[in-house]
């Protein structure tokens, strides 16, 4: 068996797999690394997982996300695109717990743009392998919207490049605490404002301005009541979904079609607003992580029988 | 003799102006319009200069600013831009103080953008008009930094368009409460540091990308320690003044010069901006505001002899 965990900024999703990396068992604990009391990430990991040692054994765990940043249990490499998702299993990180049995990190990813800045990711790069079809041969674009959307170009079944956009974080930012948070109501969806959101954004990049200026539309419309209070959520959302689409649609030439990644609410915003930009989006099948993780762990079974083996390697003592 | 005022969101400046327009005392109390306890203008107003009053007499008084928005003291009215200044003496909105003496405020300017959207500004209006050669005939662009900043188009001493860029907001936040403030130090002016973010931001749109994916490389250049902790905050400066002017200039059809008008050092920033992105900037002179309000009261005068034609035409009764 295996313990799969997408250990992130804000939760912990754990998942218990059996040998054929079917999830018998997954929950989600409210203990991501900037919530681990004390930083104590050893008792944070037995709170989540301490009764599946205890029902099953020694088991080896394999964890994405955060956890291996700087701030998390063990800084994780990052592996240079172009990369191989395959070559993710041979460059783990291990460290050991008190379980006894290995405790694994996948590493991120780093690409360096062509003006000579780096970019990284961390997590989606487990998602992406887990999006990955078995047989991809083409180029793909795969957008996994959040915080921080990734922009991630593959090759076959590398990663030849991404970009970060910071649209959730400042979208967050702007509702919670500027001027155009004052007067909205509520989060409510509203399409027909997203649209119109999405479009100005359009319509601003054609007229050779950008998102600086296109915001105090969300200021203007309120003032002049031509967006109602519990409509300007979603007004703001398109503007900037639509603001990213527009940046990331130029910088990844124009691609005819994307694979969209992640939480089905927000995916389906970027859906539309794909659709509004006249971009084909896929959108891939639910939990990409827990089947990326499963794919790195017998690939790094493959590569050497231990320590990730399975059940027989550790000694059990705790 | 005149009141001038200059009243703002967080912070009310005061003029006391002789017959000839010159300044004969001056005072700034921390009396914005988001600052007067219980909204009690009038108090406020008395607390400034009911001294001015108990010194020299009745007095009109001629404001502008934010008190003139909806959440002020009475809301003035927009006039639609193109826009001769010399009308913005005969759309003065005019209320009654326990002072008796006559008190106007400046109405703001909105422009409808080729997108059917409408733009507002309140205060900068008299700005510009203190800012105005007197015998101004061509195009000219103004730029007036601040939290959000206003690029203003004047044809002879008519404004003929403006746009808004939320630039100096947006930085605020990201600065107080995004991942990007969490590893600066201080707030120290680094020129090089400034110089490399404007950069970036050019480079970024060159490559077709925007302000959403460069504001990343604020957080990769501090990850992989190629910015210092302490220039941060002039890197992530330079990046969003880079990123303003990049917009601005595509939107205003690229001017060759423009002219700043503003607090000091945030105009100097602009400045410097402008050099890197290849532009000249003139700087206006100082008290722009106090002028505009002076040269506004006198074309009222001359429209009018009442009620802003000085002293004698109040009754005096407080």
């Amino acid at each position: 068996m295996l313990i799969a965990l997408d250990w992130g900024t804000t939760s912990l999703r754990a998942y218990l797999l059996d040998n054929r990396g079917n999830v018998v068992e997954k929950r989600a604990v409210p203990l991501g690394i900037l919530k681990v009391p004390g930083g104590d990430f050893e008792a944070a990991f037995e709170q989540a997982c301490g009764d599946w040692f205890a029902a099953h054994g020694p088991m080896n765990t394999l964890a994405c996300g955060m956890i291996g940043s700087r701030q998390g249990w063990r800084e994780a490499q990052y592996v240079n695109c172009p990369a191989a998702m395959s070559d993710l299993a041979l460059k783990l990180t291990r460290l050991q717990t008190k379980r006894g049995a290995s405790f694994a990190i996948v590493p991120g990813l780093t690409c360096v743009n062509t003006l000579g800045v780096a970019d990284v990711l961390r997590g989606e790069e487990t998602q992406i392998l887990g999006a990955l079809p078995q047989d991809s041969a083409s180029t793909q674009i795969f957008v996994l919207p959040g915080t921080h959307s990734k922009w991630v170009m593959t090759e076959a079944a590398s990663v030849t490049s991404f970009a970060t956009f910071m649209t959730g974080e400042v979208f967050a930012l702007l509702r919670e605490h500027s001027i155009l948070g004052k007067t909205m109501e509520g989060d409510a969806h509203d399409a027909q404002a997203f649209d119109q959101g999405c479009d100005y954004a359009r319509e601003e990049a054609r007229n050779g301005a950008g998102l600086l200026h296109a915001l105090f539309s969300a200021r203007t419309l309120r003032l002049t009541e031509r967006i109602a209070a519990r409509s300007a959520y979603a007004y703001l959302s398109g503007l900037m979904i639509g603001a990213e689409m527009i940046e990331a649609l130029r910088y990844f030439a124009a691609p005819r079609s994307i694979t969209l990644v992640g939480e089905p609410l927000l995916v389906a915003r970027y859906e539309q607003a794909a659709r509004r930009c006249g971009v084909d989006a896929a959108i891939a099948h639910a939990e990409t992580t827990v089947r990326g993780l499963w794919r790195i762990a017998r690939a790094a079974q493959r590569a050497s029988p231990s320590p990730l083996a399975g059940e027989g390697v550790s000694d059990g003592t705790s």
